[in-house]
């Protein structure tokens, strides 16, 4: 079996409140959404908002169940000056700026911010990397 | 702009520990990988694993960078049998169970586990969901 990653689910302290951070950054709420859970889609794969508390209980994860998690999400941009407008979407949309868009050492260019609930999403221009029409990475073999 | 998700990087602790248990649950180690990161194709998207105190630094993300993260990716699978087979693949690889594959609440069929730095993974079958041919949910608008 070949394994894939077909949602993420961030854990928030505040659904309705999260879901409103997302859709100021462009994501938009689908109608399989509930209560007590928003899903979205994020180009290829859904993004999907429940419960901080909820989501450990249903993953019965227990004292793991902290923090941020050392855990970055991306979006890889076309270009640099997409990356500073998505940057700058998120600061209007009221996120916390972690780096401001930057020349890095591995050869592109990148920024961090984190959302109401401290989870880390680096915007990214990797110019060696090719991106589809969605924006999705393929990588070589 | 319609933002999107390309890529997840986990912050782990051991980068060879860490992709050698990605490989035993059968994600392949692309030529895009350097010895201080690995990347691996996953569905649509990119899993990276980069060292987490690295992670942290690149993503200036100071106090937020601890514990699992309440953060959860997912797979969805086509059945039930399929959940079982992968939740198998992940005993078997190293990961710690933190819910055998059962019948939940919301009508579907679901086990989680924990990587070796506690990241949580969802191995789901939704029989509300439509999955394309490689795992990836498209849903309404």
């Amino acid at each position: 079996m070949r394994p894939y990653i077909s949602m993420i689910t961030l854990g928030v302290s505040d659904i309705a409140a999260a879901t409103a951070f997302y859709e100021r950054l462009g994501f938009a709420r689908s109608s399989e959404s509930q209560e007590a859970v928003t899903f979205m889609q994020a180009g290829a794969v859904v993004l999907g908002l429940f419960g901080r508390e909820a989501l450990k209980d249903d993953a019965k994860a227990d004292t793991i169940w902290t923090g941020n998690g050392g855990t970055a999400l991306a979006m890889n941009c076309a270009d640099e000056a997409a990356v500073d407008a998505m940057m700058d979407v998120a600061k209007a949309a009221g996120a916390q700026i972690l780096k401001q868009p930057q020349k890095v050492f591995w050869g592109g260019y990148s920024g961090y911010f984190a959302d109401l609930d401290g989870h880390a999403w680096e915007i990214a221009h990797n110019p060696f990397w090719q991106l589809d029409e969605g924006g999705q990475v393929k990588l070589p073999a």
